[in-house]
């Protein structure tokens, strides 16, 4: 019999009219990430998550777990047999890059540097004072404008392109970095220019890029998007195992810079810069996530005595990560504290440059996937880490999101739950509900006395909202005709539990770290929060779940994304890239797993607000 | 008519019994040195120097310039048209690399510097030692060990590496380079080692290089050859002017790089050396050598106002160059004093770090391609270059070669010039002859009065040694059965011309610049004179002939090649590296061709000794 070669089948999906050619038995979802449309598909292929749902309209594929009645499948389990036409929808989408993701910062008042001295700087050098000299070389008539030192360095490609470009009698535009004793030259170029950087939040679950310019230290755009590395687990840990087999950590380390080249690219072209002027980039991101940015093997961090390869990162270039920036471009890792304390939030504490240096226990909370608490006096600093998992980023809920554009971040319930009041990232239809609106929806639940202090529903008859779901409850927050995705908006026990955990994670963190140093909950002066929850995060509802000790509201302030507005302080004032290093130094990391009672107070969190009610004696109270 | 595409033609190369396949219309030479066989070629292939002859065997090709009666024919000149065997003697090819090329330094007792520092170091680390500080990562538990600083480098190749090395339970070596102002790492691995660092002399003419191992400071090899851009210009300016058309910047680069490669890798493998342990180099080479090293374009150096890219190189890595050692090998090159007195004067003069520093008026003078002068004090250093040609090195005389093995350095004639006395380099049959050899044979000739003041043979019909060839006559030194080649060695009132013209170039160099500072040649104190010349390099020949000034032969002292000398210190010596670099800003250099009064010196310097014989009273004296 002779062999046929297989012809490729065509998988189009819309309704971006897009024709992909694919083989047989290839993974559906693979094959529509290859055409460029991205799915959130958070629970990295495992087919738990649900987010990565897709209609067929024509044809049909192996094993493709039917998750409804509605005939949906779920991509990520889908192997292709046949040509097949799919439907997209937009529920399933990573928030389409063209819709504004709003920046959240709430930042307390930065004491102003003394100096503007960022990780790049230009000096602009007169074509008429450079004929003058004659005795001296091109190069030594460059570096006589550069602030006094000993000792510069830069590449061959520089010294290649010089003799030409100084004689082009146009003026010429000289960019170095500082290194703690001496510059590099990083470009030569003739004309004017501003040059830029980029500041960096690389988040387990979410990525955050802001561009700044250099020359004048102005904000100039920001953009954010889930980690490219989500399908590949969804926590620290599950990226480090994934990571150990054969070409993964290349894998890893590709999906992490193709996620940030594209916030770079997406930011660039709408201000109209060339990546070629982009000099300097500042990442903040904890310990794992900044491994596998730049490729370096994270096995460690997670086998004991728990070893991080590099705390405290050497200078880099971009060509080295392979940043579709100026290959020159200086890259500045911000620094960790150990292996679950990393650089986001060494970044995030320089938020807190300005507070009263007098104060007693201020702490400061960085909820992410993995939560990082930071409990500080005046000489002292200590911090430990617990593993929130992404809930609050709105991962593995099934009608979660991140803070974007069509996130709920906001909800009142009125006439006892029947009703609802949303507040909608952009105005717009909502999609989905980010961690702010999780956080009050449970709130709100929970006063209503619609959830049980285990998460549970109460059974209720009067209350449309409340449906049976397979074999779990569900409360349904906008129905799929009032969506913007056409898909129904609730949340389920599971959903609840979920958030449950996640708090419980945090709560017991605090309580644990405020014990090692001999201090209680009234101790506490001021609770800094940070994290992507949501514009409005309320604290008054995270008491009341529990998230955070029952302190008097006054003393909490959110912050916002720390990590991002430290690693653009520390990108914009030398001041800042010492304090960093200095913090890292300075601080006593604890291993909470490590501690006994961790899991017994753990235990006692997974309740709301508390299985010890007395904690909570001010939002205790239901309607 | 149908278009047959042409089948290759077969070039065969005796004695090799190389076959290579060509096209039609191919320069000869270029398919010789494209099948691995180098020839001489001194003059680039413009069909003048007669140094790339081969012989017919079979076949024939197209406009193969005829030399003489026996049917050679000049391979640079020939285009192949059929399948062709030729036959390339001996005396055509770059001297074969397994012969061993003696290293010649004579040098004063230097200074021995108080600490050992040499441009790469490596540390040790126990397997041990790094078990404890569980709370440091892998990369402070390295740094920890070496000295202290504030500021340490590394690549992200290195960061890579580092988790599976520091695990393996062996010892660790890490090889660092010191910088002005902190340390670079530029290479971590399991296992005890040495390591190893090169120094290199680029000349314009000869290339010459060490390998030393830098753990001990011990030398272990020495290989020289012909720079691999001669057949691109026998001088600096004719390769500045090679470099203009496009692509051509790139070829001499890749050329001298291929040159320094084959010695390096020559060298390792004779001491069984991997190239990934040899991890500095030092480079020493006139200006326009550096920039063409370094792939600058030279161009400018030739172009009022003469101002070269780059005096002070910045350190540089292997992998920049081409180079094939550690990629990540740290590049250092000898800084220059001007246009045309370059890194290899500033090497040259660290020879001269023994010297009593109280004496005035110590004159240096490097004969390479270019002549160099350096004029010095107490407290004052001047310098100044002069175009002598390679004519000292063999090049551009038709029986020259460098001071390698079978290069006759020393001649004696006996009986009234019928008779001749060699010595030889290696002690076997002679081939052609050296520097040296060329200064005593025609110090002998004059002093016999076989040539005159002009250069020009007498007429002498009892001498069966001068014979005519074509309208000059020559002085047959050896018949062709008594060579190592079996070609005849002569010298011709050509390349007599050349010697003259080479020496008159450095003795008026010498004249100005006492003039310029006031002095006469009784004022020296001591002249030390630099160049490959060869062992024995007499400088009552030297004299005689007029290349150095009529003064006491005790104060002459002949120091070999400093260059290569100065970039081994330099190599070895951190007090070295600081050394070449005030020495580069030190000096006054002075521009002789601007000076008044050059030409005339000039033209008054051709003739034997001196047109004013009063200048050499002492050897003056005929037979």
């Amino acid at each position: 019999m002779i062999q046929v070669p297989a012809l490729p089948l065509i998988v189009k999906i819309l309704p971006d009219e897009i024709e992909i050619e694919a083989d047989t038995g290839e993974n559906l979802l693979e094959v529509i990430h290859r055409a460029g449309v991205y799915l959130e598909a958070e629970c990295g292929g495992q087919g738990t998550c649900e987010t990565c749902i897709a209609a067929i309209i024509e044809g049909s594929c192996t094993k493709s777990g039917i998750t409804a009645d509605d005939g949906l499948i779920l991509t990520c389990q889908a192997e292709i047999s046949d040509n097949i036409t799919i439907k997209v929808p937009a529920a399933s989408r990573i928030i389409p890059s063209e819709k504004k993701t709003p920046e959240i910062i709430h930042h307390i008042e930065l004491i102003k540097p003394s100096k503007f001295s960022p990780l790049a700087s230009a000096v602009t050098i007169k074509s008429g004072d450079l004929r003058f000299n004659d005795s001296l070389s091109d190069w030594e008539k460059i570096i006589r404008f550069l602030p006094a030192v000993d000792d510069i360095e830069c590449g061959i490609d520089i010294l290649r392109r010089l003799p030409a470009i100084i004689r082009k009698e146009e003026d010429i535009t000289v960019v170095f970095t500082q290194t703690l004793s001496g510059k590099r030259i990083i470009d030569i170029s003739p004309g004017r220019r501003d040059i830029y950087g980029i500041a960096c939040d690389v988040g387990t679950t979410t990525v955050a890029v802001k561009i700044i310019n250099l020359t004048t230290g102005d904000s100039l755009g920001y953009a954010s998007s889930y980690n490219g590395q989500i399908e590949c687990g969804a926590d620290v840990i599950s990226r480090i195992i994934y990571s150990q087999k054969p070409g993964r950590l290349e894998e890893l380390q590709n999906r992490i810079i193709r996620t940030i080249n594209r916030l770079i690219s997406e930011l660039l072209q709408k201000e109209n810069i060339s990546p070629q002027d982009v000099f300097a980039a500042v990442f903040a991101g904890n310990t794992t996530m900044t491994h596998l940015l730049l490729g370096i093997d994270p096995k460690y961090i997670r086998i004991a005595p728990y070893t991080p390869a590099v705390k405290t990162v050497p200078m880099l270039s971009a060509k080295e990560l392979g940043l579709m920036i100026n290959p020159n471009a200086v890259i500045h890792c911000s620094p960790a504290v150990g292996s679950y304390v990393g650089g986001d939030i060494t970044a995030g504490l320089l938020c807190l440059s300005g507070i009263d240096a007098h104060k007693e226990a201020v702490l400061f909370i960085d909820i992410g996937t993995n939560g990082e608490l930071v409990l500080m006096g005046d000489d002292w600093m200590i911090g430990c880490a617990c593993s929130a998992g992404p809930a609050f980023e709105g991962v593995g809920i099934k009608c979660g999101m991140r803070a974007a554009e069509g996130a709920v971040e906001g909800v009142k319930l009125l006439d006892r739950g029947k009703e609802v009041k949303l507040q909608v990232i952009g105005g717009g239809n909502p999609l989905r509900i980010c961690g702010s609106g999780l956080i009050e929806l449970i709130s709100e639940l929970f006063q209503y006395g619609i959830i049980q202090r285990d998460g549970k529903f109460h059974k209720s008859d009067d209350n449309a909202r409340i449906q049976k779901r397979g074999n779990e409850n569900i409360y349904v927050l906008v129905e799929a005709d009032e969506s913007g995705s056409g898909r129904e908006i609730f949340i389920s026990e599971h959903d609840i539990d979920n958030i449950i955990r996640a708090k419980a994670a945090i709560f017991s963190a605090c309580s644990l770290l405020l014990k090692n140093v001999g201090l209680n909950f009234k101790d506490i002066e001021k609770i800094y929060a940070a994290g992507g929850f949501g514009q409005h995060l309320d604290f008054r509802n995270a008491v009341t779940i529990g998230l955070f000790p029952d302190i008097d509201l006054e003393k909490f302030q959110y912050l916002g994304n720390t990590s991002l507005k430290g690693a653009e302080l520390a990108l914009l004032y030398s001041e800042y890239r010492e304090k960093l290093a200095q913090t890292a130094k300075a601080m006593t990391y604890i291993d909470l797993s490590s501690e006994s009672g961790y899991m017994d107070e753990y235990t006692a969190a997974l309740f709301l607000p508390h299985t010890d009610e007395n904690l909570f004696p001010n939002y205790n109270n239901r309607f």
